[in-house]
């Protein structure tokens, strides 16, 4: 079975190469995985906590947006959305907020080193936090459990939050659960093997260091200025160079193979010049970089392509939310008036319905089927080359039951598939 | 002009007596003011805070949903909603928390009462302290900024809330206003003289003392039972009484008019007996309240039709909530990746837009009619008998534009109509 892997993006500030090697690269490539349901937002929400500049928070999201897409996120396999496109998490975030003890966020790392910073000033321990900053580990919560996500790939300072999301979803199932799991126990994922890209300086990359390489901004002359000032030792061309512990090698390392990595380290003993490695060092990058930065070129001239595509990831994402919250809230006891205690807890005690899988195939094609709430299978589709039009389908069909021309192979009466697709128009 | 008057009904346990005469028969009357736009609503994200029951939960927000329209609120006229049918308001509170401080928090009545009990009890302060409990002022907050309330008319208690929603308030429209007042700073509106009905033996009517008088529950029985239970002194009938003081009296002076009143006080002095007054109390409040328990039973043996009225208030709510949303969302940033800056900035700037008024006409008719940005009149509605259908006209011409057969006078070019209905599309 799949399991589902959400990873915030945090939309402040631009990116530059470090979080691109660090980050991006590595999560783009785990989303490729085999039996992973990916889910990327943007934490636009999140970011509402630290910046009160409109302009900067808006272009950041659409700069940063614009970047994941350019650097190979396949948003037809992965659903990647706004935050703010979905209102049902902050609805959510309030349901949780109303099961979460407040000790635990006296708690909460972020919290704490406030505290401690405005008690070493001489302030107000809270003098300078807000509700945001003390709340957004419940956010943070919704943002998980909104999609039962499974795995979330966290920093260190981060794991502290995913057990509290643990605490909150335990605490919601045992309140309102009628013996029902209704929120999945997500666990953080912490990639200890996380490629830390120096700086300019030898130095963790950094923005306040100002040791920044950058990914897109500035063009290819940017980076080849940037890599010109990457501090070498004074050895002249042709001595030869002891290649270990230099800054130039290491981020030559991180974009190169394995041959390449021995035969740049060769040439080095054997005499190369740093201004010669150098120019093989922004060669190197600017051969995986430079067909990214013209996407990410045309996307940012372009706002209406990547809106769309941030429009088509919310309703992917809200086809999952608007349900599943429905379900929550009928837990909690915000019901239609029409809904007797009864028929609620009888729902409730409901676990099979009918569902739609959509998967690919190891053809590189796309494919969804209905099963029934035992398990039978009613519909199988055709082969799709995009993923979105299989997504389209399924929506359609929940939306209007069974259509005739529908592109699949019907594998029960019509009867059977009707009543299963009503399910989904009662949701 | 119209001010705005927000008020909203806490959703659990059932009304008694003491609830119709202190809070909903005041409100109602005061919901008849002319010059008042009333909004009324079920505060069901409230009260999760403090009730982890589902079925006690919606049974309640639905009995007491029934009690209000029962004793006369006048739902074409005022808006009446559920909290939890405005997913905006919750994503308001999240737009608010981020630039509420936490300190102002931490000096919360309700807050630190539930601190003040822990400590007394040697427990840890936040030993019973959800986050739901500390953070209810900002969701209240947004209940009342939502819908720019001028006035909250509140008890004692709550001032202080009112307050935080004003600094609250304050304090966003100078980080994202750009000059402009996004939101009204609410007042409270204290009633000193709220009519506290005493209770069977006298006290202040309340369920924890066990002396409730039931409004609707148990039918005129119930209500016969109870004012046969009222302490009176022992008196026998042909006894001159001193009405002074008497529960009984203070109980028929709330349904009495003046001639009532002094012709109850001169019969008990003349010697009327106790079992006599009491029927004469029954009859008294019966002859209120029974007209409207018959509506009561109808609409809780109806919920179709309960859900019905608070659905509709919801759209009617909502057609404030949804384009007043967009505003700020778009002044903190959340825009579109398609808004520039500078359009987002300009869009804020523009203060007039065409706007509808709904409005009901001394003959008792509901109209509404279309101003243009400049406040020329550009249409002018029929009478309609229901406002309800004058809503419904005011919705669908937003959606739908310009629609000839309207039932209204138009007082300027076609052209100009649907330019001005355009304004609503692109809300």
């Amino acid at each position: 079975m799949s399991h589902r892997v959400l990873t915030g993006i945090t939309t402040t500030g631009t990116l530059h190469l470090g979080n691109y090697v660090g980050a991006i690269r590595p999560a783009i490539a785990a989303s490729r995985a085999s039996g992973v349901e990916s889910f990327f937002f943007m934490a636009d929400f999140h970011a509402l906590i630290k910046c009160d500049d409109p302009d900067r928070l808006a272009h950041s999201s659409r700069s940063i947006a614009a970047t994941w897409i350019a650097a190979g996120l396949d948003t037809d396999r992965v659903t990647l959305y706004r935050q703010s496109d979905i209102p049902e998490i902050p609805e959510l975030t309030w349901l949780l907020t109303c099961v979460t003890a407040k000790g635990q966020m006296n708690r909460a790392h972020a919290y704490k080193a406030a505290v401690d910073a405005a008690t070493a000033a001489g302030e107000e321990p809270d003098a300078h936090v807000s509700m945001g900053l003390f709340s957004y580990p419940v956010l943070m919560a919704a943002d998980i459990l909104m999609f039962n996500a499974h795995k979330v790939p966290v920093g260190k300072d981060q794991v502290q939050h995913i057990e509290m999301a643990r605490d909150v979803a335990q605490r919601f199932n045992h309140l309102f659960g009628r013996g029902q799991e209704l929120f999945v126990l997500p666990e953080a994922v912490v990639d200890a093997e996380m490629e830390l890209l120096p700086g300019l300086d030898g130095r963790k990359m950094s923005k306040s260091y100002d040791n920044v390489i950058p990914l897109f901004e500035g063009g290819a002359q940017a980076l080849k200025d940037a890599i010109a000032r990457v501090v070498t030792d004074s050895k002249l061309p042709g001595e030869p160079k002891d290649p270990e512990g230099q800054t130039l090698v290491t981020l030559y390392d991180a974009f190169a193979t394995p041959e390449q990595r021995a035969a740049f380290r060769a040439a080095l003993r054997a005499g190369l010049g740093w201004g010669e490695a150098k120019q093989q060092l922004v060669a190197l990058i600017d051969g995986q970089i430079g067909p990214m930065r013209a996407r990410y070129a045309e996307l940012m001239a372009h706002p209406e392509q990547l809106e769309a595509i941030l429009q088509a990831g919310a309703v992917k994402a809200r086809a999952i939310a608007v349900p599943f919250l429905k379900t929550l809230r009928e837990a909690c006891g915000l019901r239609p008036y029409t809904a007797t205690a009864s028929t609620a807890a009888a729902k409730a005690e409901k676990v099979a319905q009918p569902v739609f899988k959509q998967y690919r195939e190891a053809d590189g094609k796309f494919y969804f089927k209905l099963l029934s709430a035992d398990g039978t299978l009613l519909l199988q589709s055709h082969a799709f080359e995009q993923g979105r039009d299989a997504g389209q389908w399924v929506a359609r069909l929940k939306r209007e039951g069974w259509v005739a021309d529908a592109p699949v192979q019907r594998e029960a009466s019509e009867a059977d598939v009707a009543a299963a697709l009503a399910a989904f128009q009662e949701a």
